[in-house]
């Protein structure tokens, strides 16, 4: 069916309902990283398939907005279509409630469904509609059902017990801190949408996401009872046996507005910018606005849980070893069989049960774009020359882990080499830092860029963020960011160190490593903290300009890459041992 | 009179008016740093003359808030009263509301006078009581007009018109700049409270507060009238004929509530955290709550502002070159002659007005007291050995100045050495630092601090602060600090770079100049700014271990001394030439 097609379709609902537009954000009802196919409305309605981008319709035009990553990408997808492509952060690009005012003119309602997008951001579009002349916003159509036929189902991938040898506390437990939790801030109880947050708590996992291993339901918790919205068909007898040993009872999904309805404590905490906004309306007791407290407690790792990282780490790091000493004899190499590579020999690891993200390998100007994906139409072979930079990750049931590494595939020029040896800098630096306990992501950041800046220089992403437990490979609400995150860095925690050079048409570099916050010292000043590697994994010597390092740098790197040989080494053969050996000689 | 018959006398009125308790805060009704006599209500009710604290009288109780600074002042000042210390930020001590709630129990009606706090205070003080079982907190009473027999007058010194050689903006454009400022707000109007706000504004200076060349009054601007509230008595005829001229129209201080409560417009523009209780609450139009436009405006120096500031500072570095080579031959020293000395030779220098904050000098230990000021009962004979921490600045027509240096007065021990070349580090990785024009302040401090982390150290004061051009030597909303502030950093302003530690009981070391926000560079990521000192004073060499500096801090600090020698020494005879050759000698 052309998007014409269902433009047309889409425009018979909304004229029965007196709409003067519809709304479709690339959200879906949990707030995920990775929507589910099934939520896909934006796509469907557009033909746009990049992972950002809001498409409007009105009865007689259309527009999408999406960011600098996807200008092309859509322009090429919207082609043919009455779509207007608006280019976020561009000069003289309206915003939606400024393009909408202008489309429908004063008075118009227009709408949205509530259920896909989270309650801070529609009361914002409220906001900004009723600036534009009084437009008003219904938020309860979801017109997909009507003109959507061959709509994909909601996932139902089994759900499995995550063991408590992995997870290292058992469900009732974590139910009864996070009880706490709310007491302290006087909340009664609390409703969860967040499918990490849920898996977490549980000690469950699924396969309903692409990438992430969390199953789509929703938690409520009162404080007398708890219970999963879930799709039945999901849980097996042994499944379900474990729930009420948990004290956990179940009722069908779609049943939480219901559920919501019926609780009946004083008041009830919820995340707005979790919670959907459909499900925030429906609530008839007094609302606590504030940050699920289940996001920091997920956060900080148990001593079972870092046993698992470490472990999925050394796996992690022995099949990138195999790999890059595959790489540094391949023939014939592309972006897209190097990545295959890689999968392949991590799944050949124990535990292994996905990659945890898309595999980013961009060679040359390829590393360059930010989020690249190798398509068949994409797909660079390999030179004997320039940089590849690989970003990768894996879910093993002990652990995920996530891992960037910049490799010169034979000569690189002079640039490279500088460039190179600056992100080699950022990432050390961080590295190195040692910090009171409690500070936050943002002052830390810098230590990163400095050496960039001095040279005009800098990346527009953050330069680190959690990672999950067998969960999410992107965890906060603590980062390493240049904008104001204020969550603490406490022991425990993971965090990525990833700081990056794009050079557009050119080439990139982004050196990463997962970090453990552990103690450092205490002292009158109180207590202070560290990072400790968790990634194994050598580091491309070749490209580095050593004069530019500062000696505690190249210190940094010898000994840890002492630690990677020493903790690697005996679970290779004679061959990669030898070429690790070599990859992490003494600068 | 007693605090006992104060107390007394209070209590009459508080039991004519039912209330169960009153709350004297430190604040006046322009939030200022410095209070005038006036307002020291809380030193009258209490004794205690520290410059933070908040007094709370009951019934038949008395109790003061105070921080650490204060501990052992304020209870030397309680001594013999019936007033309890809590110490803030210690376990265990109640917060003010909680106090309150517990010694006058629930319903009460308690009071405080709100035209000494500001709107965000005293509605924060409200919530806070209501949860005390419902206290509720009245406004409107001043009870020191009845029981502080021998109040000193509200400060009436003369008003001067401020050049526009020195200002370099006519009044009437600041004015007409602040109106554009406010229709991007949507606001019609706004009322000024802050006293260098108003002072900056009006290109006015007075000198009715200690340090702080300001004047008492309210500014009220409206899309079509400017109103200047203040005690006629101030303005000399000259100054009423330029107010006049610039379009300012003049009332009685007292009037600005009928002021308020004329104002015609649909809204106005309050700061909340600036502008007192009393004259929010008088307000009847639309308030719009934003932080004043006129703090970001007045922080961005001019550039006949900033070669003002370069004039003023040449002149302080003479002036401190002079008091150096003085004291590094001194015999019979104290902390107090010393900072005699060095506001003598400030005097001496051309267009010198007045100090512009009480000058720090602390020998050894009383140099870890953050906020030390020598007393004729505390002020130490000065050695030949061990460290002198000298914070001093001074008001110049043309500029203010703000800088610190710690002397070495002979032989210092390892861990002095150790200590000061921390501090050092820290100041110079600042000054090196280059960064994306609107980066905050909270980003960049971490760099004063992350080689003292790695020691353990730190310190819990701002790295930095805005300085007025002949205004407070305080001036916000930017600054360097481990907590969020969002203010962005842009060309032409002004922030000093003060990193300390302090080993109680033992010494302290600050290293301070005043830095200018200038161009670096301008590449495809944007444009970049970077620091250039104003001040210009050699910073004693003598405590460096040059083997814990970097090359690149070395190079920075012999760079910076000889810019010192190259600027000050045409303007020093033979002898402090010679000397100050000496001081400035590469490292």
């Amino acid at each position: 069916m052309s998007v014409s097609q269902r433009l047309s379709d889409l425009r018979e609902v909304m004229q029965r309902e007196h709409l003067a537009a519809f709304i479709f954000p690339s959200s879906d009802p949990h707030q995920g990283e990775y929507v589910p196919d099934h939520w896909k409305g934006r796509e469907f309605i557009s033909g746009f398939n990049g992972s950002a981008g809001t498409a409007v319709v009105t009865m007689t035009s259309a527009a999408l907005w999406t960011d600098s990553r996807y200008f092309i990408a859509a322009e090429e997808q919207l082609k043919g279509t009455e779509y207007q492509l608006m280019k976020l952060k561009i000069e003289g690009t309206p915003t939606i409630a400024e393009w909408v005012g202008r489309a429908c003119g004063p008075g118009a309602e227009v709408a949205i469904d509530g259920a896909c997008s989270s309650a801070n951001s529609v009361k914002a579009l409220i906001a900004d509609l009723r600036k534009q002349g009084g437009i008003t916003l219904r938020t309860n159509l979801d017109p997909l059902k009507l003109i959507w036929r061959d709509r994909p189902p909601i996932p139902d991938a089994p759900v499995e017990i995550y063991p408590l040898k992995y997870a290292g506390e058992a469900a009732r437990d974590k139910i009864a801190r996070i009880r706490k939790a709310l007491r302290e801030q006087h909340a009664d109880g609390m409703l969860m949408s967040a499918l990490d947050d849920i898996a977490w708590t549980l000690n469950l996992r699924g396969a309903d996401v692409h990438c992430n291993p969390v199953f789509v339901s929703y938690l409520l918790i009162s404080s007398k009872d708890v219970t999963l919205y879930i799709d039945k068909v999901k849980l097996t007898p042994e499944v379900l046996a474990y729930l009420k040993a948990e004290g956990v009872g179940v009722a069908p999904y779609e049943e939480v507005k219901n559920g919501l309805k019926n609780y009946f404590e004083y008041n009830i905490l919820l995340d707005p910018d979790e919670v959907n906004y459909t499900l925030y309306k429906s609530v008839t007791r007094e609302i606590i606005e504030e940050e699920s407290p289940v996001k920091r407690m997920k956060t900080v790792k148990n001593a079972t849980e870092i046993a698992g990282f470490k472990s999925a780490m050394l796996k992690d790091g022995i099949a990138m070893v195999k790999f890059l000493k595959w790489l540094s004899e391949c023939s014939d190499c592309s972006e897209i069989s190097v990545s295959e590579k890689l999968e392949q020999l991590r799944s050949e690891q124990p535990l292994y049960r996905d990659i945890s993200f898309d595999t980013i390998a961009g060679y040359q100007a390829h590393g360059a774009i930010v989020h690249y994906e190798a398509t068949p139409e994409t797909d660079a072979p390999l030179k004997r020359e320039g940089l590849l930079l690989l970003d990768s990750g894996a879910q093993y049931l002990d652990g995920t882990t996530d891992i960037t590494r910049t490799i010169a595939l034979g000569p690189v020029t002079e640039e490279m080499k500088r460039v190179y040896t600056l992100v080699l800098k950022g990432h050390i630096q961080i590295e190195l830092c040692k910090f009171p306990s409690g500070a936050s992501g943002t002052q830390i950041d810098i230590l990163a860029r400095k050496d960039m800046w001095r040279e005009g220089l800098n990346y527009l992403h953050g330069t680190g963020h959690g990672v999950g437990t067998y969960l999410n490979v992107h965890e906060g609400p603590h980062q390493f960011r240049m904008e104001w995150k204020p969550a603490p860095l406490v022991e425990g925690m993971t965090i990525t160190d990833e700081p990056g050079i794009y050079l557009a048409g050119n080439f990139g570099v982004r050196i990463e490593n997962t970090l453990l916050i552990t103690p450092y010292k205490e002292t009158a000043f109180g207590k202070f903290l560290q990072f400790e590697s968790l990634t194994l994994c050598p580091v491309d010597k070749t490209p580095i300009v050593r004069e530019m390092l500062l000696q505690e740098e190249a210190d940094w790197l010898n000994a840890y890459h002492q630690r990677v040989f020493d903790t690697l080494s005996p679970h290779l053969n004679a061959d990669e041992t030898a070429w690790l050996r070599e990859a992490c000689a003494s600068i």
